[in-house]
């Protein structure tokens, strides 16, 4: 079946119609002034799409056949790719349209009353998929890849796309096949009676391997889903310390960068920052801002379940703290980064506070001074693994559902070696393991239920 | 200088981006893992944009040329335009990238440090206009062709942006120049002074045939308008005879039609409704439903300034109105089209209204009986003038004061035929009126401001 969807968002100058299937240029030949079944791949061309209209013609009281009206819909251009070298891997095209909505849903209008489908949320990736295109992980990136917000995220999923996950996951499932034909070797020996029970330290070896880089790219996972979703960042002090004045100094420094140059606005989720292309989230600054005068120490309630959501603390501080109110945040924020930030830097009365020779950095909220100093301070606090290319960060639940249960399964062979179980019981946990891996790049056959999952999310012309 | 822009909205699978200017394809193959100088027109090339990162390098204490390492921002189709087969008539190049906002500001990024500029609005359709690609009025239809959300609108877009009203411009610019070459004929004759005055019913019937048509251009604005902003209904009636119901049940036809199709979302501009292509628009509509209690009768305030503003009335009944409700109704709507609709259609006791013999559309609004025909009765009542390819409206602003403007003129001209005075006093009169009328198609030198005006209005990447 041949499917078509807007391949753009609503609302501007161009609009993209995309259209993948067996019939794609024969349909779109219908409603284009040009015959593009002959056309070759990679080619654009342009033209007009037309609506034929049947206009009933009537001689001599005789009706005689139908004759067609044609009206004009759109100049367009139109791209032509061709079967197995497209997006897909079917023959398909797309449309270049003015991006009027009229227009666009005209388009897709006739597209569908000459043979076409609206394609479904993700179908044209999912397309891709089946016919060998791409994996699963890589299918699962291009999601990602159009819902990256800053350079984190967008490394991640681009590194997936471009299959550096996949090759991953091959190696570890060759490394598997390898213990599962040692096993099957021993095995065979087994049957010798003569014979003793293999050296098991090889086995051991591999299967220990195996399941610190299983464990390894599970243990990603955490951090994959703080860069996605930004890391927690709470700001805590006293009334009148200058927390919205630091906030908006942070907002604003952020902002002034990207609003300038690129001329297009942003969806701004308020109050997250990017540093040197890792976003931060401000936890339930709103209320922080709101609530200056209520904020009298820190340890009121707000601030409690502020620090406990938190990976970062930033305690601001405009004048000597006692020593026991420094105890107590370092109580408070004992599994936390926490960040001393000495507001008021230009007041010079400050300099000499005892801070318990804690690390601290100075600032002006006001004057926008040291404000590089802290955004340095707050990217070393987060502790960002390297995002080489060699690096996989797993961002997906699914994939770490996989490989979780996967490292169970090993973890049994691992057991299972130790405890001298023979060779046939370990290999079913073996099998297991393999398929549960396999299910991450979707190489088995996989449930249209797991498919109907996955692509759920997509766009749709996606 | 070469120009790049996003030429999508932001937020959709794909998102595009357009250079164009004699440095397209160098700049862009800088940033591109193919080099396109030399591509073919029209083609597609499939590759990565990338980013190169000066990496230092030293070799034994010396410091030896930079070397690059490359960071890979995304997977993208390229598209090649050459001059002077383009749509700006430049070299140009579309890039579709993944919709991922950011990595359409990165590569716009890239492209600016590789030495494009951001485009202004309207910026490449200026260029086509200045390139001879296009002339004003069609440069205009493309942002109005952009903006249309229905059959009638753009309808008129398309028809100016394929030339029609160009052609129109160009057949009244040959009469003009023809009434002005008789009447250098006449000046030449008239220095015999032994000759009289030429016949001048030629040159008047000429004038008068010029003016028809501009007059007839100018007198379309209005339409055009109404076309382009909705033709204002008013629902008048009492409290409690179903106005809110009638409106709902005429928005949720009109919706039911447009949500179900196209799977995408529509700005939906509240309480307007599509009838046969063209909008219409409800008056204060948000007033009648919120204040069914106030209205008591027809006659308060408020409904005055509903029936002033429309083009049309409905005027709901549910029960037999007085003779004298009739006659105050029928004052009120004078210079209005007024369409009685007897309500609750559905109990049969209202069939024998007596409404001094004028027409009225039964419904009921509660079962949805009876829509079609009020819808019917609505799109006859407003009296749209045909759209075929030959009927020009004049839905510009500008183009309706250059047509006023002109048509002054051609007046003056009339005038001072009609009372004998000299061709060469009339003459000045006709170079004014050809003037007025280049401006439209901008075919004089256009002044930067005007140009400034009519593109400052575009969307940026069009």
């Amino acid at each position: 079946m041949t499917i078509c969807a807007l391949a753009t968002a609503p609302g501007g100058a161009l609009g993209i119609i995309r259209i993948s299937g067996p019939q794609s240029l024969e349909i779109l030949s219908r409603i284009f002034t040009k015959n593009l079944t002959q056309a070759q791949p990679n080619t654009i061309h342009y033209g007009h799409i037309v609506e034929f209209v049947a206009v009933p013609h009537i001689v001599e009281s005789v009706a005689v056949p139908q004759r067609h009206a044609t009206t004009t819909i759109d100049e367009v251009l139109v791209s032509v790719f061709r079967a197995p070298h497209s997006y897909t891997g079917e023959d398909s095209a797309e449309i270049s349209c003015h991006g009027s909505r009229y227009i666009l849903n005209k388009v897709l209008e006739l597209l569908i009353q000459n043979g076409c489908r609206m394609a479904n949320p993700g179908e044209f990736t999912q397309r891709a998929y089946l016919n060998g295109k791409m994996d699963l992980t890589q299918a699962e990136a291009v999601a990602d890849l159009i819902a990256s917000t800053n350079q984190a995220t967008h490394q991640m999923a681009l590194s997936q796309l471009r299959g550096h996950f996949s090759s991953k996951l091959v190696q570890l499932r060759e490394q598997l096949l390898k213990l599962t034909s040692l096993l099957e070797l021993e095995l065979d020996f087994s049957d010798h009676e003569d014979l003793e029970f293999a050296d098991r330290s090889e086995l051991m070896n591999l299967a220990k391997e195996i399941d610190n880089r299983v464990t390894h790219l599970a243990m990603s996972f955490e951090a994959g889903q703080a860069l996605k979703q930004g890391i927690p960042v709470a700001i805590v002090g006293k009334t009148n310390v200058g927390k919205s004045t630091l906030l908006n100094a942070l907002l604003k420094d952020d902002r002034a960068i990207v609003s300038d140059i690129h001329g297009t606005t942003r969806d701004t989720i308020e109050d997250t920052i990017d540093i040197q292309g890792v976003t931060f989230r401000f936890i339930d600054t709103a209320g922080i801002r709101q609530t200056q005068d209520m904020v009298e120490q820190i340890g009121i309630e707000r601030t409690f379940a502020a620090i406990d959501k938190a990976k970062i603390v930033l305690w601001i501080i405009d004048e000597e703290p006692s020593n026991k109110e420094i105890d107590s945040i370092s109580q408070l924020t004992e599994n936390k980064k926490l960040i001393i930030v000495r507001n008021k830097s230009d007041k010079a009365d400050n300099i000499s506070y005892n801070l318990l020779n804690r690390p601290f950095v100075a600032i002006s909220a006001k004057f926008g001074t040291g404000i590089d100093d802290l955004e340095r301070a707050i990217y070393e606090a987060a502790d960002i693994p390297a995002l080489s290319d060699n690096d996989i960060i797993v961002t997906n639940a699914r994939h770490y559902d996989a490989l979780t249960r996967s490292h169970d399964c090993i973890q049994r062979v691992i057991d299972g070696l130790q405890i001298q179980l023979s060779g046939d019981l370990l290999s079913e946990d073996l099998r297991q393991a393999l398929d549960t891996l396999a299910e991450i790049t979707g190489g088995q056959i996989t449930p249209n239920e797991v498919l109907g999952n996955i692509f759920k999310n997509f766009c749709v012309g996606k």
